[in-house]
């Protein structure tokens, strides 16, 4: 379109030319932005959309823009035309999801992974994974450990974990350093623990991570962490519950996980744990129990009443024999259930495909009954459910205008994935955390066609070698 | 070396000079073989060599020669110089197993993964399972099924599966050009399906079967499948035996899957399914009986005089809800079981290193045991021991001289593995089917680095989708 230019014609001639320059470059203004297209940081398109909204919407032909650290569009393909980003992600074909949610682990013990297996909990705790910690926590080794299961965790779908473990605050940069989402829990416990000699020091390394990480940082939510009831006594818990109301955290714990804690508890303090932990205080909105295997009927009523969120850990449970969590009978009570993996030296992965595909077949069989646990419930905990038991559902969890852009694609046509009749059961019975290829969080992306963005993965093999090398030598000295 | 030539020299000197040339000629064909090298076809150099043999060995830096179809030579690498060979496969820094053995399957029920899940038994059968069948299992259907099946097995390090269904002669040759090694058992029931309209049909199919594959074929071993005590009258099943017997075949058959089917025949024959099919005389050295959940105490000693193999699906046991077989009473019974995934319409995958894992987390939870089938047992469940279930033992299931060449070639260096203290721990908790790069059955590679050599994969994916649609139009057209 050629720009006015001065002329010897008429001054109406003139006027004229300018009124026609006017209009064609209103016309080429609106054409440029017809029907007004919006800027968008990032852009999936095509997919099925697997939004995890309330209405359990599949878009089987979708899209998803995402600007900064939101999602702020989601829909059919069709309207993606709307939206102009520097980053597109082309999905045809594959599912888009939210963030898988891993309820319940401990980043670092990836360096303990098969150090020591089927053996009975006492000799495993008191011959390996003990000494072990003792020997070798370090600032050094859980920065090295985490960074191995952010590694794996991401390359898994994983994009929000919940952690308890010593050294916390170093797990907190590791963390932020590669990109995920985090509720971590400063680990509190009576005895001598390589970051806290007391269970005083231990609260004062909470207090301390949870002012660093203050409530409202973009990725990393502090927390405390008091071990569990049998390792922590009523006044450590009771100064755990005290310390996160006073900063609004989380607090993060093990509870009723085996019947030798139920013996153990009702031993000392004449109630079963949640009963006894309920009195002290310990259970309320911010609450995120792991495993609640032993649970009494007159006990659910409790956990819903308080809002507490449930991290099931069915494959650790079976591994380390604790039993089965009513997982079924926890859902039709209302409570949040997620899920959670634990630490690797207990599972021995970070694999949340084979925690839905295991808690969906593990609760039908365990009630003889198929239709119990169905696929969509499975994942359900393993992503809005999940949110809802870190009580972060009004940020995670699904893919929804307004929340965080936390999401993951995964191919859904590997030779294990075909033919794919229901999207549901391709992805909880079939679906393998290899087939998982692009992770967002934050609106960042961590891994792009299987490639991780955010870790040096060789680095992290090396890192891995050296610790390994010096985990054997430990536990050879006596 | 200069040969001799004619010269002009003197007798004596010419004769010397011949002596010359003929030491010399020795000396270089000898240093060309020394210390005798051994000409083979296959060199796996590397790798920690999982032999699976009646001591266990686990050769850390080792080696494996295969000439034709077997193993010439398993060792330490150092000896691996006295071979050569056109292929060699550099395996260092990762695992060398037997191929894996998928003890029961249906193969070409790929084509129906996922069609309906989480439903009861009775609807699941008969409302999908059924009349998906009857409207679409046809040759051309069961050869498309068994391709996507074996690209599946193969790509996850299975290199032997015991298989019964229909049209199982289109199978056997699918399988022959994949190059997969199996036990395939033309099914005999009672009520018209696809492929036989009575059971003598079926019975005719399986001696059909049987008379083309005859016992010897280097691949396929045909054999006999009287579907269940349930599906097959008494006479139908003594006429399977009948058959089995006349031509030394196996005879493959589910039995004590779930209570349903134990209460059905107590109210036929007023005994419990094991002991009316030994009454029947179904039981004996080539029995492979799949599932066994329901099983008495007097029953095990039944099974072991008899040398029934058991096929353990825990996975499908779980998501059929049938319940939990007594695994590790069987292996204490001296019982040969090895392990399957039955079909992918009730598991949803044909994935061993996840039946392993399940198995080994299964039964630990169910006796609140963590000792209970270590990870070595569960690996043994799907090498050796389930050759000894699928009675093959003779011929595979470990890395021996004189046994058959069927190994993979498994890394145990992805993130998810790592440190990797435990080579039975890493493989069993840890290793994912992804993690499968290269498998050999009878010799001969059928996935080099994670390429299947031996199918065509587009065209699976193309004849999948197709068959994908029918399913579906099928099922809706009343």
């Amino acid at each position: 379109m050629a720009a006015p230019k001065k002329s010897s014609r008429a001054p109406l001639a003139r006027l004229s030319a300018l009124a026609v320059w006017l209009l064609a470059a209103a016309v080429a203004l609106t054409a440029g932005q017809a029907p007004r297209v919006e800027a968008v940081d990032l852009l999936v398109r095509g997919g099925a959309i697997v939004t995890m909204d309330a209405r359990r919407r599949v878009i089987p032909n979708g899209f998803l823009a995402v600007r900064g650290e939101r999602i702020v569009a989601v829909g059919d393909a069709a309207e993606a035309t709307r939206y102009r980003a520097k980053t597109i992600l082309e999905a045809g074909g594959k599912a888009v999801l939210p963030g898988l949610i891993n309820a319940h682990t401990h980043a670092p013990m990836t360096l303990f992974r098969g150090l020591a297996d089927d053996l009975a909990l006492q000799a495993w705790l008191t011959r390996f994974i003990f000494p072990a910690e003792a020997k070798n926590v370090s600032r050094e080794m859980v920065r090295a450990g985490t960074r191995l299961a952010c590694l794996e965790m991401i390359r898994g779908g994983t994009t929000c974990f919940v952690d308890m473990y010593y050294f916390e605050g170093d797990i907190a940069e590791v963390t932020e350093a590669a990109g995920m989402r985090a509720i971590l829990g400063q680990t509190v416990i009576d005895f001598p623990v390589p970051d806290a000699l007391t269970p005083q020091l231990g609260l004062e390394n909470a207090e301390r991570l949870i002012q660093k990480y203050k409530v409202g940082h973009p990725l990393i939510t502090p927390a405390v962490a008091p071990h569990a009831p049998y390792t922590c006594a009523p006044e450590t818990l009771a100064a755990c519950r005290a310390l996160a109301d006073k900063h609004g955290a989380p607090l993060v714990t093990h509870l009723a996980e085996a019947d030798t804690e139920t013996r153990t508890i009702l031993e000392r303090y004449g109630q079963r744990p949640i009963l006894h932990v309920e009195r002290l205080g310990l259970l309320g909105p911010r609450t995120i129990a792991a495993h609640v295997v032993q649970i009494a009927a007159d006990e659910y009523p409790i956990l819903a009443r308080r809002g507490v969120g449930i991290a099931h850990c069915p494959q650790s449970n079976m591994k380390l024999a604790a039993g089965v969590a009513p997982i079924p009978e926890m859902l039709a009570a209302g409570l949040a259930v997620g899920l959670g993996t634990d630490g690797a030296a207990s599972n021995n992965d970070l694999d949340m495909f084979e925690e839905m595909d295991t808690a969906a077949k593990l609760h039908k069989v365990m009630r003889r009954d198929p239709t119990v646990l169905p696929a969509q419930a499975a994942l359900e905990m393993a992503t809005i459910g999940g949110a809802r038991a870190i009580h972060m559902a009004d940020r995670i969890g699904s893919l929804e205008v307004g929340k965080l852009a936390d999401f993951i694609i995964v191919d859904v046509s590997s030779p294990h994935q075909l033919p794919n009749y229901n999207l549901y059961s391709t992805l909880v019975y079939a679906t393998k955390s290899g087939d998982v290829e692009t992770v967002a969080v934050h609106g960042k992306l961590l891994m792009r066609d299987r490639r991780v963005l955010t870790l040096d993965e060789a680095a992290i093999r090396r890192e891995t070698a050296a610790f390994r090398t010096r985990i054997l030598e430990s536990l050879e000295a006596k």
